[in-house]
């Protein structure tokens, strides 16, 4: 880990005057000579995910000999990364630090903050510590890895302490589209400081417990170093509405339906989304089955550990639905985002084994497509409405809302905790300097607001913030059991075969004589349907035989350099042909 | 062509009545007598394409022995057709009834109604009629393919007649994002069917030239049978802002951007929106210079045909922007929808050979992202945020309108044509679903109204609409030079070899004996980093030399069952390993 006095440079500070980039220096430059006053104290902070992206948010707080984690959770892989299940933060930083790490703070159960721990777990044990739901959620994560019972795990309550090292934090009760999440307030020597990890601000939440802004006032009240904000919403202007409102469009939404079947999906880990359904389902008489894995497994930790309150004899499996009449059911399914293997998407396409729709179901998604699903949710629409079903979706009622603040309520949080350096974290670059404006029209200044990336570390004190070297950092590829193992030459390759195919060239070769004795054949596959394009493959034999013929000559005859001429002069032939350019693999068996 | 009298069954009355679909039938049915009754004349039009999906418009119409056909667009693939460059439609039905083809009219010259127009060409050579600048479009395509020439062009104005065996059609000026689009009046001894092509109602186009409604209204005064409209925007409600709204934002922002260079991205056909570009750049003292293939080429045709009107000397070659400050510049380029290969994606990514992108550039995409893309244009603006840059995107100032009608728009169409029969057409099913609800609420007869599909054939009179048996249609992709050459195999092999790679066995065995003489060898591709895997790739080499071995004691041995055996157990060893399901290919040589 190589670390850097870094001082502006020139050329930065003009950058940050001409266009008014946020970038922070050390105001106090260094001193010429050595000065007896007592240096302030300081904090690091690295970046290990979250930053420039929406997902894997993992944070990194050191202070001399001590260091813990907030959060470690995956991100789900672009459509570049063909193959990947998914991908999480690259440890090494974590792992070259071992010694130091004295546990994590996980704020809530989502994919994106707890998706990646059970990776990490497998690397380095320690103590984890979460509120009650998010460890429920935790330990059916661990349970799959094999993980359970090796890993300590701590319950902790909002308001509650955890010391750790030198480090004393308070879990601050906030508002989101899962319960029991948590804000830090995380104090050392050097301050305090907040960071809220996701949250909203709801006057009116489903389970009555509104965010704790009274903590986070005090907090402010005693003087804040650092602020760490979500910037998901930042460039939604307003204030986040309340969950409790899509309880009431789904009042007025089950009248509507009258005698038809309801089919209602969300997201499976909005355990208040599926309180309101089911409230809602049992006054107007209908019975609930839930459909698809997740929401099932939420349902079962929801309803074990209290936060799911639902009434004896309402809760269908979902072979019996076959009994009821539609008017008295309701099915709570996955697939608001039109996932291709999720239940509703299944249902849409006739494909699933257990629900059929008919033109007597009534389709609710209570969702806002994620950006980059907003076509596969239209998919899904459009295959529901073609059998006649009625679809409310996106914007028609208020069926959904969003689980992060909006700007006024970023504000709000700003203006309430009075950081003295603020740093917004949780998403996108445009999310982010977003964010910062928003700080900036607060009267933080410029030089106090930091945007940073995935790899940067930062030294916090009260004399100004200074950016230190980036730490090792960046993204790992799972792939099925394989975490790691799928790199820039692997998935170059399936790009490369993704879009044109391969052809395989193979010939038998007298290991004494070196001529051909077999072959070469061609294969190919995903190139051109063969049986219409006979010619073509036989000219490539025909091309790839004079090839090797052609080496027959030379003095020194070099395999590799015979394999090098057989792509080059077939790739141009299929490219001038065809206008596609395939994967081509000569294989040659001595004999 | 299978044609059949539908009658509608129970079930469809039961699915009419009770879900409001919209299914038409031929109200006088079936006389089980002869009557000496005048049959009243009939029009059939089949749906080739732009029916449920955005894209490769296509309308076939027939009166007796004359058919002539509406646009032939394209439509771009959607990710699951991994390779394929575009699609268009089937040609079948056209082909088989070539004598009867009187010619095509195309109403406007964006790719999704003439980018299949080439290929249709190569099939078939029928005359093909549009306005001015559309047929300036056609010739650089046709010139591409090698067809200019050999194709006879009829280029027509606004309100001329073009007749077409027994059909008489009236073309329509209407506005929309590209100059000179028409809708068309069809007129047939069955009557008039008025098919609007894709407009909108721009009472202040920057042309001056507002859509000739009072034409549509002298038709629906005198009595439309039918009317075809575009369903594009049927889920907004409103009407739809004018192109002018753009120009004054861009007067607002060229302001805002004071002394920076301005960098305005667009869509490449939208000429009208070039010129306010180019006007407000005058004005401002700044000169154009254009980026990116398609912008360069319409700059090209619409200066050519008097459609850009750009004063001397403001147009800049691209190589000569480094010899004028940023204050005095402004680049128009393609890529507003964060296209991987466009220019603006290449400035963001710093990959562009001519345009460098610094902190004093002021970026405008004057674009909103076409459903599925929206993803691209983040990672654009993220990307270029990261520089420094000042990007305005999506709907922070007006700098884009949409170029199809609202709502409020949509229903004065209706109400003025009047029509009998109402056809929503150009939308995927929530918007023709939409757009059908519109039209009921203007007291158009739910069995008036008709939803339809790709392939449906429908013949019309004043006695109602009927639907007749599907005629052949469908997609055919394009990848490279091929047309129709990938089908479902090839695409499922690229799927398979996108996700997980290819494992290759090969072998050679002695032709006489039976007996391995070499290998087995295995080589992968996109499916392990091999050199980290070693050992899996040895242990696979030994389970295939294994299944070989012991076919040898098999009595009658059969090389494809050999190659079965092989393929199922490499491929549960692997994923019992990996998790992984690359494509096994096993290759046996006889020497």
């Amino acid at each position: 880990m190589a670390k850097q006095n870094k001082m502006p440079s020139g050329a930065d500070i003009r950058k940050r005057n001409s266009n008014r980039r946020y970038y922070t220096y050390r105001k106090a430059s260094r001193k010429s000579f050595p000065v007896p006053v007592k240096e302030a104290e300081k904090v690091k902070i690295s970046f290990l995910g979250g930053m420039n992206e929406i997902g894997k948010n993992m944070t990194l707080y050191e202070y001399k000999d001590d260091m813990f984690i907030v959060d470690c959770g995956l991100a789900f892989p672009t459509p570049d990364l063909l193959g990947v299940d998914l991908v999480i933060p690259d440890f090494t930083h974590i792992l070259n630090n071992a010694d130091k790490i004295r546990g994590i703070i996980i704020t809530h159960g989502h994919e994106d903050h707890i998706g990646g721990l059970a990776y990490l777990l497998k690397k380095i044990n320690i103590p984890v510590y979460a509120t009650r739901l998010t460890i429920g959620l935790i330990k059916g994560k661990l349970d799959e890895h094999g993980l359970l019972g090796s890993v300590k795990l701590v319950e902790i309550n909002p308001r509650d302490n955890i010391t750790l090292g030198s480090f004393n934090i308070e879990l601050i009760h906030v508002n989101h589209s899962i319960p029991d999440s948590v804000g830090l307030a995380i104090r050392c020597p050097a301050g305090v400081i907040i960071q809220t990890g996701d949250f909203k601000i709801d006057t009116t939440p489903v389970d009555g417990d509104m965010i704790d802004l009274p903590r986070f006032a005090e907090f402010g009240k005693r003087g804040v170093l650092a602020l760490l904000s979500d910037s998901t919403n930042a460039e939604r202007p307003g204030t986040t509405m309340s969950e409790s409102a899509v309880g009431e469009s789904f009042e007025l939404l089950f009248r509507k339906a009258k005698k038809k079947r309801i089919i209602v999906a969300t997201f499976a880990s909005n355990i208040h989304r599926v309180q309101q359904i089911i409230d809602v389902a049992v006054s107007r008489g209908r019975k609930v089955a839930v459909v698809g894995r997740s929401l099932e497994n939420l349902v079962s930790v929801g309803k074990e550990l209290g936060y799911l309150n639902i009434p004896e004899g309402i809760l269908l499996p979902i072979e019996n639905i076959k009994n009821y009449p539609d008017e008295n059911l309701l099915l709570i399914t996955t697939g608001s985002q039109g996932e291709p293997m999720s239940a509703l998407t299944k249902m849409a396409m006739n494909e699933h084994r257990m629900v059929h729709i008919t033109p007597n179901d009534y389709v609710i998604i209570s969702a806002t497509p994620i950006p980059g699903n907003e076509k596969m949710v239209s998919n899904v629409v459009n295959a529901l409405m073609k059998q006649g079903v009625d679809v409310i979706y996106e914007n028609m009622y208020d069926v959904h809302v969003s689980g992060h603040a909006c700007q006024q309520d970023l504000k709000l949080m700003i203006g309430m905790v009075k950081p003295k350096y603020f740093i917004p974290v949780h998403g996108e670059q445009k999310h982010l300097v977003k964010h910062a404006q928003l700080a900036e029209s607060m009267n933080i200044p410029i030089d106090n607001i930091f945007i940073g990336e995935i790899g940067n570390c930062i030294e916090l004190s009260e004399d100004g913030i200074k950016k230190l070297g980036d730490v090792p950092s960046g993204e790992v590829y799972v792939d099925g059991y394989g975490v790691g193992d799928v790199g820039n030459i692997v998935l170059g390759d399936r790009k490369i075969l993704s879009r044109d195919g391969i052809i395989i060239v193979v010939a038998a070769i007298d290991a004494e004589s070196g001529y051909v004795v077999s072959g070469p054949d061609i294969v190919s596959r995903g190139f051109v349907f063969v049986k219409e394009n006979e010619e073509l493959m036989q000219k490539s034999r025909e091309l790839a035989g004079s090839v090797i013929e052609a080496s027959y000559d030379s003095r020194y005859r070099d395999w590799n350099s015979v394999k090098t001429r057989m792509r080059d002069e077939l790739s141009r032939y299929l490219f001038e042909r065809t206008k596609r350019r395939p994967m081509i693999l000569p294989i040659f068996l001595e004999v």
